[in-house]
This record gives structure tokens, sequence and C-alpha cells, in this order.
């Protein structure tokens, strides 16, 4: 994408932006080159057009930002991490993106209340840090845990490997403190009214300052497994007959033997069987639950006939996720471009949907790689290629096409977890009715009437100015 | 509250619904006097003014049914069991009531998701009853289950006892198939965009046909006690220093002094102490950890020299619940008009805030009961009066006054789990600030633009005719 410098648009949006930092004295608003570059694009590698970087450093910083900008039709971009794949952060239009760097704060904690208070920019896995010593954990666990933002997990209602069993961010927001797009503050506890739209809007309606979340205290035991499979994509249907069985594991994924071999070259995980398909699960509770369901799992598996490797210390458990978190940077390897969609298939439907995608994939001669959660019809579909390859991406585009049309045939959505954005915002047709979107729109209108959140992108695509 | 049969509104009104009744051939609606009384008022007593009563069979039905209402704009009232106690389901100004009595259907039931499809008008109870042989429960348990329906129960977002551990209605709602203003039907899975917006909106932004709502293994064993604690409304502040301890209860109750005797009466439940307040405690779990909660119950209530009568069988067990849901019924014989509010306390003000009601109660010399759920804070209180003694009545208002005001001095919310309604629209400006009342209304009007739906209520309130 060039930059349009030079263009009318650009050196106005430029002196506005100055005036603005002006304006908001007391906080950094950075206009330097590589400030605009570094935070102009987001893990989709999409490049957006961004006019500058602000770093409120609390919510009366948030509130000022968000009246003077609004005051000036500026367009914000709030950014946590930066760790999305839909492009649901990248600035356009040389908009001022607002970083959630400075707002990082445990504000409170409460063991009997089992909940604790953070700013928007707190890492997912501080939080997780923060906890543990104090016998809690916060369930939503996306794989960009160790970077992504409790913020952008809220903006995109984020899941995870745990959601199988714990359920997705909703469910442990019990308060947010945020600002409305004319700057004022909101604090809203629990979430109703136009607070509840907040989770998951992709901060298209609100900046999020801060919430209160719900946690739980951690589990007295936990039982790690890797399956190997050699009934190939059978091991989804597999996985689907160990829940009908009765196990009932916190995380049950699946990772497809050509991810599997690229994951075991990336971290030197030995012993793979080349053509298996991998069942990835824990189980949690009391070590008296957690044995009883593990007896349950060997002996499903035995009768499938599966290779079960089960950790019996913490320091194997640590390297089978160690394998499941790797599946993500290992396959970032592969390719200058990685084209990532997460389709949701019915339970039954998932292993007939993880063939077609292989049959898809094999006939427009794509590099091509499926994983995900088995538990709940989550499929991570990875296409590697290189964005400046004209006629690949072509075929790219079209298997992603067939792909979507394929899903909502099978009764499936076309995000499990990634968020609409940009990516997918030219398919909202295909998962909205016309009825939805012209409510959705009429709300953004409403909670926004100036379209300066994150405009572009979700249902606000119409107003994009990109 | 007289109806105004003779005003020109009203006629045009029974002309108009005449017309739409020709024009929903194949939709039962009734306008004869006895409906329009009966359908006319809910638990709250209040009166209100119903022009007729549909009664659509399906989806189909409902879409048909708004749509020609819209056309027409006859405002829209859905009504379940017509049990809230915020005047949510009241109809106003001769307008539809909309029963959802002929859609009580079990549509779909998968166990290896753990989800049933239901019907709104479903009665909970017969949910509950549907899914137990099935080894499965629904854990939102209002105390109204034995009538309220499921499609009231996701417009009012409830909870119940069990709320403690397993959260409330939203937390289950898994898609929903709902009718907008305009009579264009939904189905939304997961509830996202505009459909999230509908779960505890009390009927203001849609009329909502189905949903799919996840359900709950049975536990294998329960451990259920009544506690009786001579130290007054010290009993509150024990419940919280049990939670610190590492107590985890499926539910744990207060009810006060005056409630139980009250309760005693009712249901011939011999042997309580005359001034002691009394905890309602339930465990649930795999049998080990129920005996393993229970000990520690056992000894910390031993500790705090508390009598504690556990159920040690399942007859017990039933009789301990009809103590706990007799409460309501009990004290309803006691006036003829139950003021009944539901505030929310943080936990450590829980204690503070129910001496605040008692001495209240005493200042103004009212017939006051206070109960509720010692695991979130949420504070029943009840004034029983009769609405045709005008001075005492206004001393109920100042005493409903000065309740509110404390509640939200402690840091407190005005409705735990009844809503808004009719009753609590008057103090939507002590509950939210204007800028969320602004956006509110807002997202109102984009979503019911000719304020058909449920006029009157909650956010809507300014669009009242009444």
């Amino acid at each position: 994408m060039r930059e349009r410098r030079g263009s009318t648009v650009s050196r106005d949006r430029a002196r506005e932006i100055e005036r603005l930092a002006r304006a908001l004295r007391g906080i950094p608003v950075r206009t330097e080159p590589h400030y605009r570059l570094s935070y102009g694009f987001d893990a989709t590698g999409t490049r957006g057009s961004c006019g500058g970087v602000a770093f409120p450093g609390d919510l009366r910083d948030l509130g000022r930002l968000v009246r003077e900008s609004s005051r000036r039709r500026i367009p914000l971009f709030m950014r946590g991490a930066g760790s999305g794949f839909s492009g649901g952060s990248i600035p356009l239009d040389n908009g001022l993106v607002v970083s959630t760097e400075k707002l990082s704060r445990v504000l409170h904690f409460d063991a009997r209340r089992e909940e604790v208070e953070v700013e928007c920019g707190l890492v997912n896995k501080e939080l997780q840090d923060f906890l543990e010593p104090l016998g809690f954990f916060y369930p939503p666990d996306p794989a960009s845990l160790n970077f992504s933002t409790i913020g952008g997990n809220i903006a995109e209602n984020a899941g995870g490997p745990r959601a199988f069993k714990y359920g997705v961010t909703r469910r442990y927001v019990r308060s947010l403190t945020w600002v409305t797009a004319e700057g004022i503050a909101v604090e809203r506890d629990p979430p109703r009214g136009p607070t509840a739209a907040l989770v998951g809007a992709e901060g298209t309606l609100g900046a999020i300052y801060a919430a209160r979340l719900g946690v739980v205290p951690l589990p007295a035991a936990y039982r790690t497994s890797l399956l190997e499979v050699s009934a190939g994509w059978g091991a989804l249907s597999l996985a689907g007959s160990f829940i009908a069985a009765g196990l009932a594991p916190s995380v049950l994924e699946y990772i497809d033997s050509k991810t599997m071999r690229c994951v075991g070259e990336y971290c030197c995980f030995g012993g793979l069987a080349r053509d298996a398909h991998y069942l990835f699960i824990e189980i949690d509770g009391s070590r008296e639950e957690a044995d009883e369901q593990q007896r349950l799992l060997e002996s499903l598996a035995e009768r499938a006939g599966v290779v079960i490797r089960a950790a019996s210390t913490e320091a194997e458990r640590e390297l089978l996720w160690k394998v499941r978190r790797s599946v993500s940077p290992s396959l970032a390897r592969r390719g200058v471009t990685k084209v990532n969609e997460d389709v949701s298939l019915p339970l039954g439907k998932l292993e007939e949907g993880a063939r077609f995608v292989h049959e898809l994939a094999h006939e427009l001669d794509l590099d091509c790689y499926v994983f995900g959660h088995a538990g709940d019809g989550n499929m991570h579909v990875n296409v590697m290629t290189d964005r400046r390859r004209t006629e690949e991406m072509r075929r790219v585009e079209s298997f992603v096409e067939r792909l979507f049309a394929r899903t909502v045939e099978l009764g499936g959505t076309l995000s499990g977890e990634h968020g609409i954005g940009m990516t997918k915002s030219p398919y909202l047709g295909m998962i909205f009715t016309p009825a939805e979107l012209a409510l959705a729109r009429g709300i953004k209108r409403c909670m926004d009437p100036e379209g300066i959140l994150n405009p572009g992108k979700y249902f606000s695509r119409e107003g994009a100015a990109a």
C-alpha cells in the first residue's frame, strides 16, 4: 500500500494532528516517521496509513484524547499489541493510533469475589503471572496470550484452547470503564445497556479503559496428553466420539499432519509419525476427577488404536504445551504472507470440512495447514503464500471464497475468534442478513455519530475512507 | 388506574386492533373484556391498559404479527408468565399483548454439545423437567421458575440462587432467533452485533422467538444445609467469612428473622429460633468434592457457634428447598401490596446495608422483610403494605428513595435481577449517566424507530403514552 503523503487529505490531517497534539498537552503524541511506520500495520502484515501515535496514561487522558479528536473529527484507532488477525487495529486515512501501552496496571484484586480489575493495555500473560501466585487464573487464553492485551481480547471477545470448558471473554467481563465517542467516561457494572454492546465490537463503539474480570481458582491437577491418530482426518470424528463417551477435557485441539511436521522442525520435537494427525488434550479439576478422566481417555485411546503420550511431570506438560503454542510461529516461517482464516463448523461437520479444505488446497496448488479447537468446531485454515506473487494470490482469494461458501453450506460461521476487522468485512453480507446489517450500522451511527472510532472496520466499513 | 375506554385514543385503538386481527387471519387475537383484564397486569399488581391479546403459534406468525403491527403503529407487549416484579410486561395505552403461551416447544436437544433449543414461551421448570432424565440442568433458576418462561428470563437476564456459582442467563444463551421491529426474522449464533443487545433488553429492542441454551451435566452430589445464626445481621458478614475461608457453594442465601417467621407459619416448618437469622447453603459437585466442602462448612459453622441442619436424605433436601422457595409466597400473604426491591451491594457492605434497611423501616414504621443472595450481594427488600392506604404509601415511597440513595452511596446498584421495567424507570437517572441514557435511547430509536416494542419501559420510558 502506498502512502499518500503528498495528497491534500494527508497534509491537512498532518496539520490537524499537530494542532491536536498541542491541545493534548501532557499526553505524548508522536508523529515521527518510524512511529508512523511501526504502528501502521498489524499481525496480518497489511500496512495502513498512520498519522501519529498517542500514549494516554490514565482514564482522564483517554477521555481528553477522544473528546478533542471527536471535536476535530480525527479518526482514532485503539491498539493493544497489534496482534490481531483481521486488521482490526490497522490505522487508515492517516488517522491517530491510540496505543494502550501505558495503560497496563492491575488496579484491584479481590480474592473473595474472585475478580481483578485491570487497565486495557495489560498483556494477558502478565495478568496470568499476577494471578498464579494468588491461586487463580483468567480463563480466556488466545494463542497470542504472551503479547495480546486484555483490551484487545475484550474488543475481539477472544477465546482460546480453554474456551471449550471455560467459555470466552464475555463470560468474564463483570464491568467496563470506557469512553464514549464524545469523550464521556462511563463505568458500568455489570455491563448492560450500551456497555454490553462493547464486548466484541472491535473498538468501533467506544474506547475501553479498564475492566473488572472474573477469575477462577487454579485447578488442583492437570493431565496433558498428545494423541497420534493414524486414521487421517478421522481424528476429528474421533475427538467427537470421545466427548460423546463422557470425556470432558478443558482443552481439545487438533493439529493436521502437515502442520505437525512444521512444529516438529521448529521446536525440535522428535519421534513424530510422518502422516499422523494429532489431538492435544488437557484435563483439569480435582486430583480424583483428573485421574478418573485420564483413565477414561486412556481406555478410549486404546480402544481406538491410538498412540498416547501423557505428560507425567510438569516439565513434560510444558513441553507438550510448547508444541501446541509453536503452531503459529512455526507456520510463520514457511512463507512471507500467512493468510489465516478461522471458520467454525458444527461438530458433526468438522471432518467433512477439513477434507474439503485439504482437497481444495490440492486442487488450487496451495500450501495449506489446518488445526483448531475440536471441542467447539473452530478450524484455523492457514495458507502460506507471498503477497507479491499476483497469480498465486488470486488462487488464494478463490480458495478463501470457496472455503467461506462451503462453511456457510455446512451450517458454519466465518469467524470463530479472530473477528471481522477489515479482512472479513467485505464478506459481512455472507454472515449477517440485510436487516442485521442495517441495525448494526444504525447502532454504530448512534454510538459514534462522527464515525471517528475505528472507521473502516467491522460494521463501520461503509464509512471507510481508506 | 382508570381505563380510558371512552377516550378517542382507545376507540381508535380498538378499531385498529380489530382491523389488525382481520389481517392476521390464522393467528388468534382476543379482545373480550376478560382477556383484556387478565392480561392487563403482572406480578407487581399494577393494572395497565390492554387492547387485546394475540397468540402466535410459530416464528412465521410472530414475524407477521410484528410486521403488521409495525405498519399500523400498534404498540406490542410481549408476555411470558407476567411474573416480573418491575412491570416489564404490563401493556399500556390499549396496546396489544403478545402472549407466548403457544410457543412452548423444545425444538432440539444435543447431549454432545450440551445444549437445547427451545421456544420462548417454555416455562423454566418444564425445561428443567425435560433435562433432568437426560442428566442435565439449565442453571438460571429465578425464584419464579415454576411459572416464568425462558423468553422472560432472557429479556430480564434472570439469575437465581445458583447464579453465585453458575452465573446468569447471558452466559447460557448460545443463539437467538428473533424478529426485528420491522418484522424481519433474524437467527444469530452466537449472539453478536445487534442480537447481543437483546439479552436483558426487557423486550424493548426485538421480539424473541427461540434460543439455543447451554446446559450443564447434573452434579453427582448435593449437600444442603440451613444455618441458624444468633448473631443478628452478623449472619451476612459470617457468609462472607465462609467464602474467604474457601467455601465454594453453588447456593448461599440469607433470610432475616422476620421473613423466616413468616415462612415457618406458611409451610409449617417448626423448631425455628425466634430471633435468629438464617443462611441457606447448597454445595454441589462430585461426591468427594461435596463431602470435602461439607466438612469445611460444618467446621466453620461449629467455630462460629452456629446451629447447622444438614439434609441427609433427598426428602430432607426437598424440605429445605421448600423453605427457601416459600419466602415469596409466604410474604405475599402478609399484605395486599408487596413493594419488592432488589438492590445489589458490594459484599463487604451487605451487613451495613441490611442494618440500614432495618433501621429505616423502623423509623418509617413499615412492615419490612429482607432476604437475598449473600454470595453476590443481591438483597431483596420487601415492604408489605396496601396501595389504598395513601399516607402509608407515601412513607413507602420515601423508604424506596432513601434505600436507593443509600445503595448508590455504598457502591451498589438498584436492580440485582428484577430489571428496570416501569417501576424503576423513573430512577434511571440514578443508575445510568446522561451519556449512557442518550446512547441507550439512540439504540432504542435505531432498533425500534416507531417505538412499538414495549414502549414506556426501561430506556424507552420517554416514549411512554401511559
